[in-house]
């Protein structure tokens, strides 16, 4: 398509630009990019010569998961949806693609990060975004108006990648959703529940679940004397208190939102208090806010959920705080999101800047977020029904961080298999006697190995072992075989001894259980 | 973008092709995608009018999994990825796209089936075709020679949906391949006792494994008399042989491709032969087919291969099948394919053409296949070198119809969650005490469930625990707090008993363990 000239000249420029960048002694991600286009430019150019040469790497702000990370993902994984299931919730997928049209208009001026597909014939179609405008495309495409459902899968945006900070363009969500009409903080005090249960056992580290309510905003928004139409861009203001100190926030209230110092002064006495229910009951009786019906609703709400959270046994996270207000225009009532509060974890998670946010406003150590969402569904009905939802998003990419950095860290290595048990010989011309052997481990059950080689040395079955993590051996001898016997040796202490064929099963089973 | 006129002209259109389907009973999927079109229309008409009507569909040859058929993939992963661990495989994941020249020039004429993301600045990305080539790339880019792998994950063809018979754009493939240079045979061996495992734990009934090898082909064209260069051609005639008869493949040979009669007639004899370990040594004493090395070659490692499969118990179904060629270009040896034999589930099969191949040759009745390819990881590295391969996809959509098929025939109802226990009560005002329960059960690991109603009736929670398939009920009322007891109640006995709080929890688990 392009000239070869064209071509050869981009080459030269793209070898000065790599040449500097190292010269500046740049981040190698940024080189690597560089040098990326490079070689991607000189196969363009290969390829009209006759001889191709391959560009070898994922697309950019992607990456494949090796066995290790995927390993970590898998634990993490099961921790989540084991909590999801023991809350009865039911899973669903969506294609990854969707009608172009059924994003639209749905993520403001974030539908730029979105990626489309090239119009080959037929409907327009882009990458899903996130998991919420699917599902509730599913909801109202299916006329579904009770669900609890978990949905764990890619999504895609268009962003700039930072993948040394672990930001990438495609990432995983990880959703939970209640839809249904339900009586008052039920569900809600549901979502808080899980979130605690899944951040207690994956075990990052202290954490704090900060709640309020969308109505509560609104409500302080309108006796603070913020006219109506600022209630949104005041309430994007508000939701930069977790990384700016009150003075930036108030300033950019008032010079750049064009809000009264007094208006302002009367935002930040409220957006200061923190409390529990004891909080609640007291705005109740606040003569400003109790003027507004939005905010004792919502305080009211608030105090209701806490009586379920006290019951729930989670209170000593949760924190009623005014000040956090979340970015989506979506929510309608509570809102709510956990943040890592431990020095150790919130180090990590500076750096670590997210990749996977919740959703749009991230903080530095969100790992979940969410909040009730009543008008989504019918936005797609086309009748304009609504399905009152509530749900959370797990932050998995911040939290697959995490334990990645917490497994380099610890002198524990991680496993990318499960195997029990290396079938290892001492002598050569064993391989037959190898195979019976381990086709009756796994006949049994056992996660069994042997290697493909004819005469492998015991020294490197054994070695292999050790790299794998694989805690027993059985040893197969001559003599042993006409013993009836096999050696078996724990590879981390290097005792062995001889145990009977038929007894072999039973104490695999014994020293590999995992209670 | 369009003029006004122009879509209403269109609609007009659209809307006669909908008319004239109706009139000539066309099939219902068939005017489902031209309503869909028609709406489409009308939409991007009502959004110029300021009012937005939202097309309420998936993206063509797509489908949502709702939670049943989510119950039904997860059970069917299960087993598979049982079995892989079980084998002591790893797994890893890549991005649903990939560089497009990654993927040029591996799929031949099916390149035209990819999907290509739209030029939005940057990298062209095309979606992944399969999971081989992203694995070769993986490979090739991390210079690993080494690896037993599964990888199970969604993959994107452009291909002429037929969703009422099981056949998507956007489909599963489940792959697993051991890469490395090994002694003969062995890690081929074990690939087919995997496929034999999987088939026989998901009970669909009889199946048989077809084998060949690539090397027996081509010696057998060769002393046949095929030119050298009409060997792929024959090799892809040969391919039809499960679906057509031996005439007219013959005729193809002959008329269509031009060989000469006396060869067709040889390839004839052989492509009837089937049998085992014996009919290995019977060729390799074959006067003609003993003149070709490649044949020779062939045999022996069939020989060989037969000998581990004796050790792994599966010759029962192994069968060596001169008949088998297989599609893909990129097998360098054995190659094998596993077929449902069972009448009813041929039948299901004959009707439910699959929807994802194992690879390019789907037969009817084809639930997996695989074979050796020494070459296509090379094809990736700078240097050529060379990653010995040999590996097995598992036909999962085709799996998942027939169990879908099964479920519904099946008077057992797929459960959608692993719910144990739904705490209920009898009377008013005990919403409290319900979540105090289930706050005990979820603490103790117990799946549980509570109405998100404060007065919810008897009937309509037991009617709750019948629609979901609960087994158990915890029946609270002012007499059991008083009693310090809970009636627990059997689903499907309606048998009651009281039972103390303190005996509750092991009385659930003893009820509802799996064992």
């Amino acid at each position: 398509m392009e000239d070869k000239a064209q071509i050869q000249e981009a080459i030269k420029t793209q070898g000065e630009v790599v040449r500097k960048l190292k010269s500046e002694k740049a981040s190698q991600e940024q080189i690597n990019e560089e040098v990326a286009k490079l070689l991607q430019l000189k196969a363009s150019l290969g390829e009209g010569d006759g001889k191709h040469q391959f560009v070898l790497k994922t697309a950019k702000g992607t990456r494949d998961y090796n066995p290790k990370q995927m390993a970590i993902r898998e634990r993490v994984f099961n921790t989540i949806v084991g909590s999801f299931k023991r809350h009865g919730a039911e899973t669903i997928d969506t294609p990854v693609f969707e009608l172009k049209e059924t994003l639209t208009g749905k993520y403001g001026e974030d539908s730029k990060l979105i990626y489309d597909l090239k119009d080959q014939g037929g409907e327009l179609l882009s990458l899903r975004y996130d998991l919420t405008v699917p599902f509730a495309r599913y909801l109202a495409m299916n006329k579904i108006t009770n669900i609890k459902r978990y949905h764990i899968a890619k999504v895609y945006r268009r962003d700039n990648p930072a993948m040394t900070r672990g930001r990438y363009r495609e990432f995983y969500q990880c959703d939970f959703d209640i839809a249904g009409q339900y009586d008052a903080m039920i569900p809600d005090a549901e979502c808080l529940k899980i979130v605690y249960e899944i951040l207690s056992e994956l075990d990052l580290g202290e954490f704090r679940i900060k709640v309020n309510d969308r109505r509560i905003l609104d409500g302080m928004f309108a006796v603070c004397g913020v006219p109506d139409d600022k209630f949104r861009s005041i309430c994007s203001t508000v939701d930069k208190l977790d990384k700016l100190p009150w003075e930036d926030v108030r300033k950019e209230m008032v010079n750049e939102k064009g809000l009264s110092e007094a208006s302002a002064d009367q935002i930040g006495e409220y957006v200061s208090m923190q409390g529990g229910m004891d909080l609640a009951e007291r705005l109740l009786k606040d003569q400003k806010l109790s003027q507004s019906k939005d905010a004792c609703d919502g305080l009211s709400d608030i105090k209701l959920l806490f009586t379920y959270l006290q019951i729930f046994q989670v209170t000593d996270k949760v924190v009623f705080d005014l000040s956090l207000a979340r970015g989506l225009d979506y929510y309608t009532g509570i809102i709510y999101e956990a943040v890592l509060t431990q020095a150790g974890v919130s180090l990590v998670s500076a750096e670590g800047q997210n990749g996977a946010p919740p959703e749009e406003s991230v903080n530095v150590g969100s790992v979940a977020g969410g909040g009730r969402y009543d008008g989504l569904v019918g936005m797609f009905d086309p009748k304009g029904r609504k399905v009152p939802c509530v749900g959370v998003s797990i932050g998995i990419e911040r939290i697959f961080s995490i334990m990645e950095q917490k497994a380099e860290a610890s002198a524990e290595k991680v496993r990318t298999t499960e195997v029990q048990i290396l079938v290892a010989s001492a002598q050569k011309n064993l391989l037959e006697e190898k195979l019976k052997l381990v086709t009756e481990l796994w006949k049994a059950g056992i996660k069994a190995e042997v290697m493909y080689k004819k005469n492998p040395k015991l020294l490197s079955q054994l070695q292999y072992c050790e790299e794998t993590g694989i805690p027993l051996v059985a040893i197969l001898g001559e003599q042993e075989l006409k013993d009836g016997v096999v050696k078996l040796r724990a590879v981390a202490t290097r005792e062995e001894l001889d145990i009977s064929r038929s007894d072999l099963i039973g104490e695999i089973r014994k020293r590999t259980s995992e209670a």
